[in-house]
């Protein structure tokens, strides 16, 4: 019996416990629970026996955590990444179980952050864990940087990679925030979408004004922002950005074919997981296409006017939506905000003026499936789960891959063991518990082949 | 010294008195002061002298206030209406006094309902009870009725006039909830837009998704939205719904003459009241009749997504619009109802479903200029404002005015006392004061011309 198999309800333990910290990043309110986290991930590292672990703060940030072991000479170094902070629970009341209390059901693990990204985060910990305890040694050497601002732009890291190159360096990254492709189907991730995520603000009159008295005179904020998004894409989903498709790089002939082949039903992905009447966007670009290598641009709310209950007959005077774009290679945020803006700009219905801000920005990225560090991890994820690991790209972004490629010079191997359905970012995020401790173990074996080769 | 004089500070303070009860009809939680301010107004008509005065009450809804006086035999009866029932104060931050707390400056009265209509309820008490106290008696039948439920729909009225014709039989009403054209310049309205109002509900996918994973593929409610009231009017205001303008009535020739000859300035009234860069609509159509004499279409807000703080990358499942129409003679709201929803399911985007409710809805109105009660009326008002009255129409809505004339056959005369910038529905509501002495005055001669007729 291995160390991972005896210690299996210890390790549900320890990720309950981890999982019941409401590390929401993007609410100032949980700047304490956020301070919680990093600590149960620094006390946890050094527990296990990693050395160097500690908090890395800085000034109105979250605070980072780093760690290392680096005694394999003439091993490799992996340097391990993942965040512990949380997407805020909203809306609590869709919500079948309380979020930030851990509920096992149908053998999965429902809470905020059972997959993304603590469950992954606990994978790592307890993979590294395994080696120290029995051995006292790793295969080869670890650097170990998990953050606390993933869900909120990441600012903190964004500042240390580049500035603490030879703290941080290594032969590859293993990023492990990104899921299976399907149940069983070990994967890993080579392509990455970037993301502009940023405000539109719109400012019409002076303040909100009674629409009997100055409607068809006054303009309407929100009125303006519907024409400026109307105008960013068409009913049927076609970009209007002029040029913002220019530079899409089109998969190789040999990903498209490998996607295909992928166990993927439109009519179940539609029914189960979108649960919308149809799906939208072109239909002769596959839907795995559409949302791993082609951009997006996508509202996520409008503030302004009137939203209570009732009828309140006002002309909102300012609206602010959120609003982003998913880019794929080779956009970059800088060209595809410039393109935007210059669209917003022309778009701008008369009397009111708009304005787009930038909150953060990731660059897309694909890293080569034939880099060693990725067939590795290939060869240790078929051992675990028995069946061939398959490639596949994400329609989210990691900004920290690019940052690792920019400042390190390091490929990262992005595996995860999240399933589709897993409600990331939405109500009834779940985590399937065989996945859970299959991670761990495959994590391990990875460390071990890296140290055998 | 009439009782008029001798009684302002009297009356200044049961105003604020009125006003400190914040009655606002569409927040469930102010059911209470709903209920406190129809009893203060049907005790102080009891005070007064007038007679049978009580709450009418129907379940779940807010009461009417209704009194009388009539023994006056061969003199008219004349039907006071008003409401009891303000709009919310919200945005509080933007309130530079506290909105229930009347505070005095410029010789303005701040707070919600200042104007709106509390203010004006309160002139006619006032007149009335100046009558009363001196000599016991009034120049004619007088029948009140003041309704909680103006801000959010009347139902309650809307049922109970047409089921109590004999009870509120009167010759002619006077509905005090309109306003002057310009400080000092008497005026009576002669017509109203009509309001449907209602909520514009799309649902595309099961649950918020994640815009990373799903961005592409999941329909985007908010998205749908802003297409679909893009679909309804371009980005100069011009409409888009078809046959939306078909049934307008032009206003007479000698109308927009004397539209023509009122005391506006459009860069002031740009500057002044609405605030914007410029002003919206067709530049070929007067503002004056733009606001008057033309239909709107208008999004007050949109709920759905997310709007907190920082950045969630959620594709909103579900999006809820507040959307209206003003109208205008003879557009009716069932037939421009039936062409809102042609339009928004022929705009509706792939992906998703839309349905429009109507919350409330009510007929546009114009009354006939030579009716003898509003010859008197505008003869009382030049009498006390000592210039002449002016006839203008007003781009609100007061469903009252239709009711009164479909069931009880008489017409209305429109006479208020706010000015143009008293921000009602708005933050920092005002009255100006002299207006409200001025108005009482003028509603107790009103009443004595009546009388002598």
């Amino acid at each position: 019996m291995t160390y991972y198999e005896q210690h299996k309800q210890d390790f549900l333990d320890g990720y309950f416990a981890f999982l019941r910290i409401p590390s929401v990043s993007t609410l100032p309110e949980h700047a304490d629970d956020i301070r919680r986290a990093a600590e149960f991930v620094r006390d946890d590292l050094k527990t296990s026996g990693m050395e160097n672990a500690r908090l890395i703060e800085a000034p109105g940030r979250h605070p980072l955590v780093y760690a290392d072991w680096l005694h394999a000479p003439d091993k490799p170094t992996l340097l391990l990444y993942g965040h512990y902070d949380v997407q805020p629970a909203e809306p609590l009341e869709e919500w079948h179980t309380p979020p930030f209390e851990p509920t096992i059901a149908n053998n999965n693990v429902y809470a905020r952050g059972a997959c993304d990204d603590k469950g992954q985060v606990y994978i790592l910990l307890k993979a590294v864990e395994g080696f120290l305890k029995t051995s006292g040694k790793l295969p080869i050497n670890i650097k170990v940087l998990i953050e606390g601002e993933e869900e909120v732009g990441g600012e903190h890291i964004e500042a240390f990679v580049p500035a603490n190159k030879e703290l941080l360096k290594a032969d590859a990254a293993l990023v492990c925030d990104t899921e299976m492709f399907a149940a069983g189907l070990p994967t890993i991730t080579t392509g990455l979408r970037g993301l502009v995520y940023g405000e539109l603000t719109v400012n019409g009159a002076r303040t909100d004004l009674h629409s009997g008295v100055y409607g068809g005179a006054a303009p309407n904020a929100i009125d303006a922002v519907a024409h400026i998004i109307a105008s960013l894409k068409d009913a049927q989903g076609r970009f209007l950005i002029p040029g913002f498709t220019d530079n899409i790089r089109p998969p190789a002939p040999e990903e498209r074919a490998a996607w295909a082949s992928l166990p993927f039903r439109e009519e179940e992905y539609l029914e189960k997981e979108v649960g919308s009447i149809a799906l939208v966007g072109d239909p002769a670009i596959p839907v795995l296409e559409r949302t791993w290598a082609q951009p997006t641009v996508e509202v996520h709310g409008i503030r302004g006017g009137f939203i209570g209950e009732g009828a309140k007959t006002v002309i909102p005077a300012k609206a602010v939506a959120k609003l982003s774009m998913r880019l794929v290679a080779d956009q970059t945020p800088a060209e595809a905000t410039a393109k935007l803006k210059s669209a917003i700009e022309k778009a701008c219905p008369p009397g009111v003026t708009a304005k787009y801000e930038v909150i953060h920005s990731a660059p897309p990225s694909l890293v080569d499936p034939s880099n060693p560090f990725i067939k590795s991890a290939a060869a240790a994820l078929t051992e675990v789960f028995g069946v061939e690991t398959v490639y596949m790209r994400s329609g989210g972004s990691i900004p920290i891959v690019g940052l690792f490629l920019e400042h390190l010079g390091i490929a990262s191997v992005m595996i995860g063991f999240g399933l589709p359905d897993d409600n990331l970012h939405a109500p009834n995020e779940k985590f399937h518990l065989p996945n859970f401790y299959n991670g761990i173990e495959a994590v391990a074996k990875y460390l071990e082949r890296l140290g055998s080769n």
